[in-house]
């Protein structure tokens, strides 16, 4: 959102091309972990297929990480999910747009890249968390929002109810090593409605 | 249970040597890796560290990726849960098992580590996913009994429903990059038996 706004309110002559820029560059780093795995990210390699400087990588996202970070966000980015007046569908949209860009070649990957890279880049861990804590806003979200309209249950620990609706996908994906499918999605719905429901 | 077997039946004097050397290495792996993530994990510092050579490390453990599932297999292993008569018990014991592993200091890099070289090694991946495959094995075991005891749901989808006590930990820790603690285990314990619990 806080993007969206100052987009409108910056722009100039030179934002086009600040926008190709960025979207050449992120499409290259998703292509590249696509084709070869996360060991393929090279600066010099990034510059290469998308047609510029290092420099003009380099000035937007210092490290490699930040870059890495930057092209999941383009997949993996946060939701916004409207009142449904049901808790139930707005999970199942959750659920669905994830399982949707999960699905996508190379998403594997591009989430196990950004995992190992996390790990063995320690001063960078934080914008990693960040990112995860970006992500993770919208299901917190719409659980509040549950609480608030009545579906979900008053006593329900938000942060670890959150918790259950991210990770299973991811699990099944990385872990598990299986493209979740739509049968997968509907299953989650069932047990996490009962989970935070709030008939019990 | 195979290797404890084995491990009777075919008792010989070169028998201690052997466990003596597979103590040692997968011990340098664990040490490497938490002192300076998965990337120290070449074979000549693991040779050297756990003093052997490296044709005993090659004949054991043909590739890192093998190496290093062995060794997050010694932390991360599978569980022996009794029976005691109520789901909820098997599963807070379940969690809270998984629970002391994953707050061991460099769990985290050892986890992330994995799951990063996982994602490079294409071929590697079935054992990877046989490894997952073999510590789900108890979680949908309890499942079972409980479906056949009468406290789980006769309807749940136990391969979903493993995926819910498995992976939310993991996420918290690798995802969210924070210890899981025993408040979280709790909440979890409530959530999931609340999603498969035969009260609903």
């Amino acid at each position: 959102m806080m993007g969206r706004q100052s987009r409108a309110t910056e722009r100039t002559p030179g934002r086009p091309r600040e926008e190709r820029v960025t979207g050449a560059v992120l499409e290259a780093v998703v292509d590249l972990v696509t084709e070869e795995g996360i060991g393929a990210v090279m600066m010099d390699a990034v510059a290469a297929r998308a047609g510029v400087s290092k420099p003009a990588i380099y000035r937007r996202w210092p490290t490699k990480q930040d870059l890495i970070i930057a092209a999941a966000e383009t997949r993996f980015g946060v939701l916004a999910v409207p009142d449904l007046g049901d808790f139930r569908a707005e999970l199942h949209l959750v659920l669905t747009a994830r399982l949707e860009a999960y699905r996508l070649p190379g998403s594997d990957r591009l989430i196990s890249g950004l995992i190992g890279a996390a790990a063995e880049t320690g001063t960078a861990g934080g914008q990693y968390s960040e990112y995860t804590e970006r992500i993770m806003g919208e299901t917190r979200r719409i659980l509040e929002r549950g609480i608030a309209r009545g579906d979900v249950a008053p006593d329900t620990d938000v942060r670890a109810a959150a918790t259950l609706v991210a990770a299973p996908l991811l699990f099944r994906l990385i872990g598990e090593q299986e493209l979740p499918d739509a049968r997968f999605v509907d299953a989650l719905v069932d047990l996490v409605a009962r989970a935070v429901g709030s008939a019990h």
